[in-house]
């Protein structure tokens, strides 16, 4: 098919998708669910068969400067992967993206768009591949590895083709300026805008969530006109890798350079990410990672214009519920969902040393911790479907960290191993709760990823909100949550919310949990505070991506 | 009237404008003729008269930190100015502004639309008080600033309002969703989006165009719900000061603080600006003015967004035309509209060295300059005319740079004093011309602000354009332009700019001047050069001074 063939088929979605941007209401345009119904017959054993295929091989990526092919990624659930992949040289990598540009960008932003829609719906075609590829790269479980690895990423990825397109159609390509004059004819002007790419831009993609993560840049600045070079974590290369050789696929179908995505592989050992982003010809930089590289990267990296998803305190502010059971089952699910590794896991919890007031009675903090350890253990008894909620722990860092996090307070629940049986090399823990006081602020201050949350005791809820407010707009929060009954409590937790810059979820109780956003409604992070200087996804994401230039020239009488 | 009258009262105009920015045709809200018919039999004299009754006084600010008041402007006509401004403690003016910030952030939207445009239109009615400020600061003769400094700065600012206005209301500012489920009733819950503002915004202005330059900024930041200080240029306070007044006195009315616009001078010879842009509570800073400043402050103003608007290569490629006198008629008004003054006059005037084709003959580029020359000397014949057309000289600076540009080439036309009849204390002086050789890019490939000019003798028009493409992208311009009657070069032209990123006017023989752009269709600036960081005004412009901020909880069944 052509660049002209793909837009029209994609054109009707393109549509419904720039109104659902602006309704924010609930549109989930690539179905979430594993099921044969939806991905037919043969999908899930043909996406397994062919991640399959791919282990122990050279990945077969045909880009420039490759010079050897290395393997760094090793399975938290144990499997051998063995994959290698062709390393090239940065330089030739920036050099060849720049070949395409201005084809590219004389394409413009439809065209751009239906190419970029026709990966994403390629990349679904193959979600069950995805899925076991995310889910051998992070540690995820199946179903979560196909869900958040597949489908959300997806719809967050069209949600990002969306505002592209979007933001570059707001000024018509063409105007006629016809300004009348005191005496005769007015004068009459023809204007020509045109969107122009910023430059070759750079993601740089984190390990557990590589695709998730990486989709609304990489499409924010393809679809603006620029060449991507994906730089994978070397620990969750493989989704990337396909991720690129589809985009590869589809440019070359639609008559453009391949090289306008491309793979940046590290040596083992070697990392890039410093010396890529501070190239003078990159001039766009999406990471996703940790707090001090991003924080590196927006402070050196000048040459860019850079959009960083760090860490930061997650925050619950437990006031008092009619719902005991439904608060703490929720909370415990969000604590237990992939181990905590999600950067939307609440950390601190606070709650009021008087108790917080339930329909089970009044609950001390000390309480509270025991139920909610209690409520872990319930949500977490049967291993099998334990190890579908917890996943697998990533890396060691997590489990350093968990080992750390267990000498500073009174634990309240024990991180236990779990046995999967389908995965008996995997390493699977269960969340860490530890007490803490408002006083021990050295401690829940900074950022402990993984299964590790604190119940922090403080002097009341109005003492809650401050202890949320400071930290948040100190150290970033990409989630914060209240439980309340009480409307003022409520209405002091949006205005500290709104203070602070964090989005809010209230008395969840049910089956949405803080730490999940729906795209197209939920704006994930804010850019208000330092977990992240922009929302993915959102117009200021996609607005620095790309200028417009115009020509203007009299109109012949 | 409250906050709410005034957004009723504007509610029209405000519509127009969001249609106009999209629409990019002619509109101009703001009537730029200084006639009775539009401003009234008495707005003339009214605003003479209440320029002259705030000269040699203190000037009436009643802000918060005063420590003395003091007068550094010098009017460029000679007149006595001896007005004196409050100058405040920045730190009690950052402290201030944060006071109403929350209130001014609940307003939303549109009440701060509408509290605006309230601003902008009582600056509307004093115009001309206006025009006398802006001419006695900047040395623009009276019409331009009037124009310049009145309707079209204020057109800019509601370009700004606009633009500010559209970017918050993309999202609606509550939503519900309801997510299907397998079984029973779908998951609904309700969102609300709130724009929040960065946080205290810095607005430093420059000495030619204390309005034009200002209102973008100050007007974007105080629409998205930031406070302002506006830091004026020490020889160009007064339209900033009487800016302030006017925002203070509306958003008093309208029920809000004061404080959320305040002036801040500076003491003779002692820069704030700097202090005042680093400062951790300062998190937006607007700039007009020199590339080292800017440069200065995009790289250490690290804790806010920073937009800058610099210098550049302003650049002329002459390759043909079929109408000669109209070529010189048009480019020596452009070189001679306030003096060269302009962040938009023509530097680099290109011509190849096998001459210009034109329906007067080939013109090589000895001719072409000395042809020039005598166009200026058209334009400029009689003193009188000249002097308002001219303005007079800004500063020290210009003069001496004058002095410097005669000695790097063949002089083709000299600047010259003109007498100007009504202002014999003014500094007036014709633009001066230089021949330069394509080898001399040591001399032109600098920015040499003012009524200086070089026609650059280059092998060919292809020369010419990649001299063109090659400077523009190492050293910005904020405009270009080209003259030929060929498709070809016009062609080549288009896509040389669309690299530099810069705007271009084609073939400008009539009475539209490279050197103006016009709001609601004329982008100024594209961000996509050196020159400046953003274009005043778009979309990027607006939407890093806001962001948005949710809160969700569930619908009750």
């Amino acid at each position: 098919m052509s660049a002209q063939d793909f837009h029209a088929k994609h054109a009707e979605q393109l549509d419904h998708a720039v109104t659902a941007i602006d309704a924010r209401e609930y549109w989930s345009p690539f179905p979430e669910t594993p099921s044969k119904s939806v991905y037919g017959e043969d999908a899930a054993p043909a996406g397994e068969a062919a991640f399959k295929a791919l282990l122990g091989q050279d990945y077969p990526l045909d880009q420039p400067g490759i010079l050897e092919h290395v393997g760094t990624e090793v399975s938290p659930f144990g499997l051998e992967l063995g994959i290698r992949y062709p390393r090239s040289e940065p330089a030739e990598l920036i050099a060849a993206a720049k070949v395409g540009m201005i084809a590219w960008r004389d394409a413009g932003p439809a065209v751009r768009a239906g190419v970029a829609l026709e990966v994403l719906h390629r990349i679904n075609a193959r979600s069950f591949e995805f899925a076991h590829a995310v889910q051998h790269t992070t540690g995820q479980a199946f179903v979560m590895a196909f869900q958040a690895g597949g489908p959300h990423a997806q719809d967050r990825g069209l949600e990002a083709i969306a505002y592209a397109y979007a933001e570059q159609s707001r000024q018509p390509r063409s105007a006629r300026w016809a300004k009348p004059q005191r005496k005769g004819d007015p004068l009459v002007m023809d204007k020509t805008f045109t969107a122009v790419p910023r430059g070759v831009s750079l993601v740089v993609a984190c390990n557990t969530f590589p695709t998730w993560n990486t989709y609304p840049g990489l499409f924010a600045s393809l679809v603006t006109g620029n060449p991507v070079i994906v730089k994978p974590h070397p620990g969750a290369i493989l989704p990337l890798a396909l991720t690129v050789s589809i985009a590869r696929e589809v440019l070359t179908e639609a008559g453009f350079d391949a090289n306008l995505v491309t793979l940046a592989v590290e040596a083992p050992g070697k990392p890039i990410a410093a010396d890529l982003a501070t190239h003078p010809d990159i001039r766009i930089v999406d990471f996703t990672g940790s707090t001090e590289f991003g924080d590196w990267l927006e402070s050196n990296a000048r040459q860019a214009v850079v959009y960083t998803e760090k860490a930061g305190l997650n925050t619950v502010v437990v006031d008092s519920t009619d719902d005991y059971k439904g608060l703490l089952r929720n909370l415990s699910f969000s604590l237990s969902l992939y181990s905590g590794q999600m950067c939307t896991t609440p950390q601190n919890i606070l709650v009021p040393a008087g108790g917080v007031r339930t329909d089970a009675g009044d609950r001390t903090p000390e309480a509270f911790a025991a139920d909610l350890g209690e409520a872990l253990d319930k949500l977490l008894g049967d291993p099998a479907r334990a190890a579908g909620t917890l996943g697998a722990i990533v890396n060691d860092g997590v489990k350093q960290r968990l080992a750390d996090a267990e000498t500073v307070g009174a634990v309240a629940h024990a991180s236990t191993p779990v046995e999967d049986p389908e995965h008996p090399g995997a390493t699977i823990r269960t969340p860490l709760v530890v007490r803490l006081d408002a006083k021990d602020e050295e401690t829940y201050t900074r950022e402990w990823f993984g299964p590790i949350s604190f119940v922090i005791s403080t002097d009341s809820t109005e003492h809650s909100l401050d202890i949320f407010r400071t930290s948040v707009q100190a150290k970033g929060a990409l989630t914060a949550s209240v439980y309340s009954t009480d409307p003022a409590v409520i209405d002091a937790a949006r205005e500290a919310a709104l203070t602070a810059g964090v989005h809010l979820s209230e008395n969840l109780t049910g089956g949405v949990f803080v730490n999940q956003s729906a795209a197209f409604s939920d704006f994930h992070g804010t850019g208000a505070n330092p977990a992240a200087t922009a929302a993915l996804t959102d117009p200021a994401y996609v607005t620095g991506r790309f200028h417009i230039v115009q020509s203007r020239r009299h109109v012949p009488a």
